[in-house]
């Protein structure tokens, strides 16, 4: 069967790899499955697939013989229009492309249902880890009440050396660029936007309703300091993003990504360098996780060529997600949160357990850090550390 | 969709609670699925679904209504006779029967596919984990190299409170008992057989050739003391059952249940309890783990009833796994296990050090333990213990 791949980056090219190189004819390997073309604005005149280059999207739409297309391109545009002219020509589509699913993920799959088509995307979360196949079909008959994942690679690794190695965070990001963990601009990763965008697909298949990103409350790593990460460890603790999706009494999701303290008997804290880790909470499985690298060539693109084989096994087979249309309370408030927190802020800290009530002091010096002890709403618990000037990272 | 229920034990009574009980009408809900009959020998005067109760697998087998079978029973006989019963006669049979699929796999997968109809078993290992999909379909462009596993949460439970309590194992297999982790009869758990089914049916996923309990070497967890336990935690390593299968360069696998020390930097090593745990290294994506609940009720029911609603939606679907005929060399020799080994034995260490050549000694005392520093076979390790009348246990 002939597959297209658009974007002949890391991922693209991982794609084309494991499907051209690694295939031995056993039954575990794609074997049947071959590259007709691939996709790129760019030249590569010594890779030894360049005779499948084109830069000529109508290549692949035209082309009858196209039955899977992999969309690797990333971003949302013009990945968007390619996907969805794909999808109506009848051809199914596999992405690793979190932003785009994220974006517009109802859009596309609808698409895919009006003609004939699939759209899967388990590479689009935790890269390699199997998370949308386990969530959607092996927990089909649970209630999802909840989801906490370590998604966003750059920031745990950031996380882990400043606690391995006490560094501040400007060091650890200058590091993680120099490794290449960290894009030149940082942004989607610091900022939270990529693990929102994450989030918001996972709470989508736990849901069936699609969430957006923007639906997702998020704050990003760059306030938290090694004060932070020492006094955490005190309280036996290490600080992770978090993101988090978890349902309500009115059975609709809140979601977020923030920092969070999590207890170091908790698995999830032992999730250390790039790796990812979800752990889910289904009432009747009770908590599950899955863990492994996040992202990477070979181990994305191994989740991609497993959605391309389940649609080359299922062509007239509906296997894709079901989505309803998101809408602007898809999502709940982040007031939905109930949590306590760790509060840090500089000055006297008897203003600050004035403000927060019952407390337990971690540190009471120039900064002084504290944790509260009655769990309240987490939009309360900001609204007063503004009050002070304080900093708060939730516990989970 | 009408289902029936073989077996009306832990698991058969939790699959019947949620679909009976639990669906909400919602999208990731069993709604349209209902339970027309549970075939037990027994009889549950006041159960509130002994309306559904028949003794006779006949009115199970010749009602054209029921499209999917349920086994809930456990052990080979009759399990066999009724699935392969109703495999005949067109219907899908989901189990979560180790047993019967370590033993029997794949001739009720062939039969199966000669009467158009699916045989499933998410259930029969790991409980509630997600493990036969992620490796089958999430993992299906991987070579898997090799497959380390908690399959055990009784076994697993008695090395965590051997550790955490410093209690002899005799103790707590009682206590397990009381609490109802353990048997009466405990020699499936505390021997390793049941993790031998487990591993043989990973094993077979991975390699598409079925390889029976018999062709995984076994050695259970009775002759492990706390000495060992103790000997363990100075080498910064814990003490677990570990069920393994590792691909040799034959491209077959070698299959081995055995105590194994296990690195405290190692994830796997935090899983404790009666959770269990598995990891999965595969060439393309690296290391991943899944981990959860090993057994219960209801997270096993779970697996369970994921299963039936991938049949319902998958009818005319071949959704089942492909296995080759058992041979009797379809598993390579324990030989092929290369590793490091831990020592122990009571008498002179030298003689110990002369056997088993450059080794780091940890105890030398009464009773004596080193760790050997070459990696050789485990079966020419084992056989130099032999020799000097010690035990041996593998490192991973």
């Amino acid at each position: 069967m002939k597959i297209a791949v658009m974007g002949y980056g890391t991922v693209g090219s991982g794609v084309v790899e494991i499907v051209e190189k690694r295939h031995t004819g056993t039954k575990r390997k794609p074997g049947d499955i071959e590259v007709k073309y691939i996709l790129d604005i760019h030249d590569f005149p010594n890779d030894e697939f360049r005779h499948l280059l084109t830069k000529d999207v109508n290549d692949i739409l035209n082309c009858d013989e196209i039955k899977i297309v992999v969309e690797t391109m990333g971003g949302h545009k013009p990945a968007f229009d390619f996907v969805a002219a794909a999808l109506k020509k009848g051809k199914s589509v596999v992405t690793s492309n979190k932003e785009l699913v994220a974006t517009s993920g109802a859009e596309l799959l609808k698409l895919a249902r009006e003609n004939n088509a699939n759209f899967l995307f388990e590479a689009s979360v935790g890269g390699g880890i199997p998370l949308i196949r386990p969530l959607s079909q092996c927990l089909a008959a649970n209630d999802i009440l909840r989801i906490d994942g370590i998604l966003n690679g750059t920031t745990n690794f950031i996380f882990t050396q400043m606690i391995d190695e006490g560094a501040t965070f400007e060091d650890v990001l200058k590091e993680a660029q120099d490794l290449g963990y960290a894009e030149k601009d940082p942004t989607d990763d610091v900022e939270g936007i990529d693990a929102a965008r994450k989030i918001a697909i996972l709470a989508s298949i736990a849901g069936g309703v699609h969430i957006t990103a923007d639906q997702v409350f998020t704050e990003g790593i760059t306030k938290i300091t090694q004060f932070d990460v020492e006094t955490a460890g005190k309280l036996n603790c290490v600080i992770k993003l978090i993101a988090t999706a978890k349902k309500c009494k009115n059975g609709k999701y809140v979601c977020l990504v923030t920092p969070a303290l999590v207890s170091k008997n908790s698995l999830i804290s032992n999730v250390n360098g790039v790796f990812n880790a979800v752990m889910v909470n289904g009432d009747s499985v009770g908590e599950i996780m899955l863990y492994g690298p996040g992202a990477g060539k070979l181990a994305t693109a191994s989740a991609v060529v497993a959605d391309v084989l389940d649609c080359a096994k299922h062509m007239d087979v509906d296997r894709s997600e079901k989505w309803l249309a998101n809408t602007p309370d898809a999502a709940n408030d982040i007031s939905g949160l109930i949590c306590n927190a760790y509060v840090s802020g500089c000055g006297d800290i008897n203003k600050a357990t004035e403000v927060f009530g019952d407390v337990q002091t971690v540190v009471d010096g120039e900064t002084y850090a504290l944790v509260t002890k009655t769990p309240a709403p987490f939009t309360e618990l900001k609204a007063k550390a503004d009050l002070i000037n304080a900093k708060i990272i939730r516990l989970i």
